[in-house]
């Protein structure tokens, strides 16, 4: 059915070159149809969707769901607070039950890692990760990528770092990932303590750590500024916010440093004064709003492929 | 208006066996629709439906909700946990307010036994019962005997045994009037204390009560295992689970007493190892998913012609 | 874009008598669809709209839902207290985030005064107040105004009462300055610690206040009875609710002093026996339903005109 390679977006790991072309291509259209007065196409229409957030995020099931209506899908929301869908039942079965009321595509978002995977083995609907524990994120990822493009054209040789906790970052996976199937070399930026412990995955696509954050933006095309979990002192991960400013923070002098063009970005919501300062986000390169309405394009993209447009265009 | 004799659908108590096949036919033809890439029918267009869920049910209210997007309608969700409706307001004056935005269909669960009943006296709208206390959920009878036919034929002389706690069960109660009205036998087994106590209404219709539930599964030609609810063992009601299971879980040994082609039920979430174990529910005379996608059906159809298909076909 | 001299709807303060009749007229013609078996424009196809409401209330909520469903927008909730939206998020980045998405029209509804024109100096977004503190809830105002002309014409000279707690009341301030800018004659009358301390910007419209209910009702074309929240006895603004009745609730006897058509009417949900007695509001007088219908209708219009119809008709 999909129009790409894959059958479900579990992560950009192992994605093809291909399959990130298309989706991010396909995006570029539906980006456009974001800025006409009548923001829908019925490409999806008679098409079901569930988004099925057993963690809680506004923001992500805001985008899902608008991607969802602007193709005229039909969605209904399922979070985990207010549900008894589970009482007793294992999460298989609970999906097992949502497929049986002839769902297409399911948008899933978990803090258990490999849950949108172990779902997908089971299941003959199509899932999309929206988020699932330190793992993958894997819109996330090709919003961002989609952003720099915009900009930066070709990825290709393109120097991107990422500042911040990387080791309990979806988004930073995604981007590695994505980023380095489509050629972009990769930085990565934080605390000792918030830098994965292994790394071989990562070292063997090329991604560098350096400590300095300095250093670590210097003749970097784009910087992604990474939330800080401020649950991350209770577990002695860091000394206090004000000095992971200081050391990590992107502020005005760590921007001095950087290419005058260089974008900034960040997943939101924003740590204002902690892991970017205000006038770094709202200055002149930062395309963290980009971002933003790019997430709702992609999403679009995304679903319309796997489900192979197969309404009724 | 309705293309039904009954108005409203309260239960299935007192529903004529006229009303009964027009239901069950017409939801044969939304259950095909449902295979369609385009699960979506024009019929409901302009209808707007409320769904009024005093009690959680996230699968109830998610099939509900399906089913109206299939059928065009709009519809709006009040559930009284995140509300603020009803701040010092009778569930008269709650009504009356939503009705008078001009909804036409209204689907409410309330753990009131009675509660819908009432509404449809004193309301215009349509008023369909998903569930009130242990009273009804005619809906979900309608599913049960849809899925029956669909293997069975005709419930004429057939046989269906109904396990577990029968007197909390509104599930148990739809299908006794439903399945009886049909010309089916049904057989109740259980717990003592789970028994209803006053049989007298459901013996006029010759519902039989089997202690043993080897026996009472004896030549079914349908088995319905009810959700247990673990509350009753704090009610006294029940001894331990496992002396339930033992008792009367539907096991393997229990299933080996049936026909070889008895049809496995359960109304879900199920309860894995207590009134059900999984080679049952999994195994091949389950039929349990197929009731799950059937809902969507039997609810399309409830909906299309109690609202008499008023909309711009 | 907007058909209206404003560009948003943060009040009935400072809204042109040209903008009330525009609103009022268009809102008849909706008024007129919601009888219809189809109540369904295809007015705002393609155009979104996000419900941010920071503040429960079941009731507007899905007052502004149904009227975007009925325009055909897409619309999509988002309610503070299940939400992640906000963590360690200000209010304006949660706006610029859902702006970025290309909204175009947004419902807020906030505790705190002056936060939807806040969002309005912000924002590219079109702001609707659904009730802002104790300072406005316009269209509240214009379903009052459009029930009150429905029944008894131009409003110029006509006499408003409202009663009770006008302090705390966002529904009293948008009445009195929408009545006052179309010609209505406002009185207000309530227990002296819940009448406004600073009554000289209702003065210069020629606000009244009477003391005496009885006075206050004599030769009104319209009552319109206040909600009085429970909470005010814990703040000390009233001795108790018994007391409040006799002195301040709209009774059979305080009817019996007013003219014989007076209309009687309420923003609900109403406290039965404490700011109105049942007999009253369910009484021949009584328009209190009618208020509720046209607040669909209003709100069709409001959003119809402040997006300039801007979608493909």
């Amino acid at each position: 059915m999909s129009f790409l390679e894959t059958k479900h977006l579990l992560g950009l790991r192992g994605v093809s070159k291909n399959d990130l072309r298309t989706i991010l291509d396909t995006a570029r259209q539906f980006r456009e149809i974001l800025d006409r007065p009548v923001k829908k196409v019925p490409s999806l229409r008679g098409v079901t969707v569930v988004n099925l957030f057993f963690e809680n995020s506004t923001r992500t099931r805001i985008s899902f769901e608008l991607a969802e209506k602007r193709l005229s899908a039909d969605s209904v929301n399922f979070s985990s607070s207010a549900s008894s869908l589970t009482k007793g039942e294992s999460l298989l079965d609970t999906l097992k039950n949502i497929e049986a009321m002839k769902i297409d595509l399911v948008v899933v978002r978990h803090k258990g890692t490999g849950v949108p995977a172990f779902l997908a083995a089971h299941s003959d609907a199509i899932i999309i990760n929206a988020g699932d524990g330190a793992n993958e994120h894997p819109t996330q990822g090709l919003l961002d990528i989609f952003t720099m493009e915009k900009r930066l054209g070709s990825m290709e040789g393109k120097i991107v770092t990422i500042v911040g906790d990387v080791r309990h970052s979806r988004v930073a996976r995604s981007n590695i990932w994505g980023l380095t199937t489509l050629g972009a070399k990769v930085r990565l930026c934080g605390p000792a303590t918030l830098i994965p412990r292994n790394l071989s995955f990562f070292q063997e696509v090329g991604v560098e750590v350096i400590a300095d954050v300095a250093k670590a933006v210097e003749g970097a095309d784009a910087v992604i500024a990474l939330r800080l979990q401020k649950e991350r002192q209770e577990d002695s991960l860091l000394p206090t916010l004000r000095e992971y400013r200081n050391f990590f923070g992107i502020t005005a002098e760590v921007l001095d440093r950087a290419k005058s063009e260089v974008l900034i970005m960040h997943p939101g919501p924003i740590n204002r004064g902690v892991e970017i300062d205000s006038i770094v986000a709202d200055g002149p390169n930062s395309v963290i709003l980009d971002q933003v309405t790019n997430g709702v394009a992609v999403r679009m993209a995304a679903m319309y492929l796997l489900s192979g447009g197969r309404a009724d265009e």
